[in-house]
Order: structure tokens, then C-alpha cells, then sequence
């Protein structure tokens, strides 16, 4: 397809489709002539990948270009891919961006309590907290991978502020969210392994994590509202 | 305590005190002399919710007021007390404020199609999507509240967004995370049950609406991590 029907069967305005173009974020069509290119159905995938990502994700367009060059990178086994995809989206840690906590950056010890831990003792509270949290789950992966993980070192920010705040946790009240989480991660990947290719799997596991979360949330207020009827009635 | 010992106790800063004071998000001491007044350990309780809120949660402070409002009403009964505190704290709908399906506002109508629908197919969609995963659910009381409900409305736009950027998801699709919801629901009620009064319990429950979703959503990404690395290897 040319590129005015990309824009139509995709619905995004061709001015923002040309500027995807020139930002990278959408490769450039078969050039069938000096002035025209053809675009096919991964152009269309991609497009709308893009678009739901700055759009409903918010996300800045160099995290996506950065994103993006993860999910299309062939040469990276699938576990690798994913994490990599994964890892260049933002992590909700809780706390208003540039709060001490996160202008830290990230830590380079790959476990254990990091170098803050010394001076903050909500942070070395959370520290020992997530990694006795992933023994007792048996995530041994993600507890090898420690705070070189966003995800990892998202938590441990958000469990840090809630400790701080006065809201302390500990692993018997966070276990039975890690399981259900871990429920819903088998099936994100079950849907996922339906797609063909490993990009197009990619994709999908960046789709769902940017776009599924407000549906997540949404479910949980609902079933809490649900189920407090069913024990309180009305 | 006095004034002071409260801002030493829990760490905010005495200004900040006086003006959450001053705006109504605290409730006065007890006065016991012109110029004094006696604090105690409900305040204390208060003022970390306040600023958990306002600081974690970003919340404005004119929705804190609100919410806080249900959260003191002694008249209600725990199910609506809960739901009207909880409905008033703000929705994830996966779009950026002020979008068009966000600005529509409530729906009046209590279930079914909303007058919208007619003119939006993917809100039709959407609308027909989660009054199905509800009645296969059996979650009657979220199903009789429907859009009423503002979970229910944020999770109907966020699918119908989902819809439009070509992400259509089915009721199969959602079951399964709609039960763990379920299971994390029924966490949430036994942990706010361990605590005396309907107004701690419904302290609690907005403290772990608003704080604790970043914890769901990274233990999620390390779920996937550790999913996919048991799946495929490293």
C-alpha cells in the first residue's frame, strides 16, 4: 500500500505518520520510484504499536525508538529480547519522577543491598524484603538479575517509599500478589506464544505491558468492590 | 502531642502540617489552652494517608478531601463506605486526560449500552466486552452498578481505546486475569479486616488503592521475566 492508505487504514493523520518516518520509529517502505514507497502489514502493526505507545503509554518518543530497536534486534534469543524490550519501558515506581530515590539511577551491583542501603534504612528495609520475597517464590532468575532489573529496582523504590511513609510491608502480605502475578504472567505468554515470529511476540509483550495495566487496575477495583458485597452486603 | 511532635513523629514538615490543617485534611486537635492543641495517634494515622496520597498517589487535594469524607462517614455501611471512598480516588483509563471518551464524563445509565454507543463503534464493543466477562464472572453487584460505577467506566474506555488501536481483546482474553483480580481482591479484604474500626479498614483500603498498584504492576514485569526465562531459557 502507498503511504496515504497506510495513514487511512491506520487512522493516524499522515503529518504524524510522515514525522514517525523521519523519527525512526517506523522503518521506511520498498521504494518502488523516486518518489513513492510501498508499505505492507507490518508497517500497519507497527504503526499502531507506535501510536498506542505515545498515546495511551505516554511514553517519550527516544524510550520508544529505544523500545523498538530491542523488538526488531533478530540476532537476540527470545528471554533476552523480551527483557530487553521490557526493560527500556517505564516502571511505575510510585513516587513523583526526579524524587531522591529515583534520581539515583541505576544501581551497578547486580544483588543485595545496594550502596544507598548505608545511609537510607527504608531503602535496606526493602532491600532484604524483595530479595527474601523472590527465595520464597523460587523467582531465581529475577533475584540473579537483582537491581541490574528495572522492575526489580522499581519495586524496591516503591516498597522504600511505603516503608518511609509508614506503610510497611513484609513478604507473608506481599506473597499472595506475587503468586496471582504470576498466574497472569503464564497467561500474557501463553496469548503471546500464539503470534507467528519472535518480533511479532515482541510486539505483543510490549503492547500488553504499556497498554493492559489500566485494564489490570480496573479489574482489581471492580473485584474489590465485588467481593466486599459479597461479604458486607449492601 | 502538640503541633510539633506530630510533624517530628511522622516526618512532615511542620508548614506542610499546618497547611493540610488549614485546607481540611486534618482534622483540629483538641484545643486546651488559646493557643494549644492535644494530637494523637488518629491524627498521626491521618497526616501519613494525607501525604501518601498527595505525595505517592499525586493526587489533588481537593479529591483527597473528598475521598476523605466518605473515609470519616460513620453513617455509611462498610460496602458503600468503602465504595465511595474508593470511587472518589482517580481511574486509570489508559488514555491522557481529556481525550475525547474521557471527556464525555458519567454515563446515567446504570448498565447496557450507553448513549455514546451509538455513535462509537469501538465503545459499543467495549461496552458489550465487559457486560459479558461481568455475567460469565458472576460478579452480579459490579454488573448491576455498571456504569455507575467509575472502575467500570475507565474500564470500558480503556477497552474500547484498545479496540481503536487495533488491540481488540475478547472475554476469553480477560477471564483469566479477571480471576486473579479476584484472588488479589479477596488479599486485600482479609488484610484490611485484620483492623478494629470501618474507618481504619477503609483507611486501609484506599492507602493500598492508591500505593500499592505500582508494587502489582513491577511484580508483574519480574513475573514475566521470570516466566520467560523458565519457558525459553536464557
Amino acid at each position: 500500500m502507498r503511504l496515504a492508505d497506510l495513514g487511512e487504514r491506520s487512522g493516524v493523520p499522515l503529518a504524524t505518520v510522515k514525522y514517525y518516518l523521519r523519527e525512526g520509529l517506523l522503518p521506511p517502505g520498498r521504494r518502488i520510484n523516486a518518489t513513492q514507497a510501498e508499505y505492507d502489514e507490518s508497517h500497519l502493526r507497527r504503526l499502531r504499536l507506535v501510536r498506542a505507545m505515545i498515546q495511551v503509554g505516554r511514553i517519550p518518543v527516544a524510550t520508544v525508538r529505544e523500545v523498538l530497536a530491542h523488538v526488531d534486534d533478530d540476532s537476540l534469543g527470545l528471554t533476552v529480547r523480551l527483557g530487553a524490550a521490557l526493560w527500556a519501558l517505564p516502571h511505575p515506581a510510585g513516587e513523583a519522577p526526579g524524587a531522591p530515590a529515583e534520581a539515583a539511577g541505576p544501581s551497578r551491583e547486580a544483588a543485595g543491598p545496594s550502596r544507598e542501603a548505608a545511609v537510607d534504612p527504608h531503602r535496606a528495609a526493602a532491600d532484604l524484603l524483595v530479595d527474601e520475597l523472590l527465595a520464597r517464590l523460587g523467582w531465581s532468575a529475577a533475584r540473579e538479575l537483582g537491581a541490574l532489573s528495572p522492575a526489580h529496582r522499581a519495586l524496591v523504590t516503591t516498597l522504600a517509599t511505603l516503608h518511609r511513609l509508614g506503610y510497611p510491608l513484609d513478604a507473608d502480605d506481599l506473597l499472595p500478589y506475587a503468586r496471582t502475578m504470576e498466574q497472569a504472567a503464564a497467561h500474557d505468554l501463553d496469548r503471546m506464544e500464539q503470534l507467528p515470529t519472535p518480533r511479532e511476540q515482541t510486539e505483543y509483550a510490549v503492547a500488553s505491558a504499556a497498554l493492559f495495566e489500566p485494564v489490570l487496575l480496573n479489574l482489581r477495583r471492580l473485584a474489590q468492590c465485588e467481593e466486599s458485597n459479597r461479604r458486607y452486603g449492601l
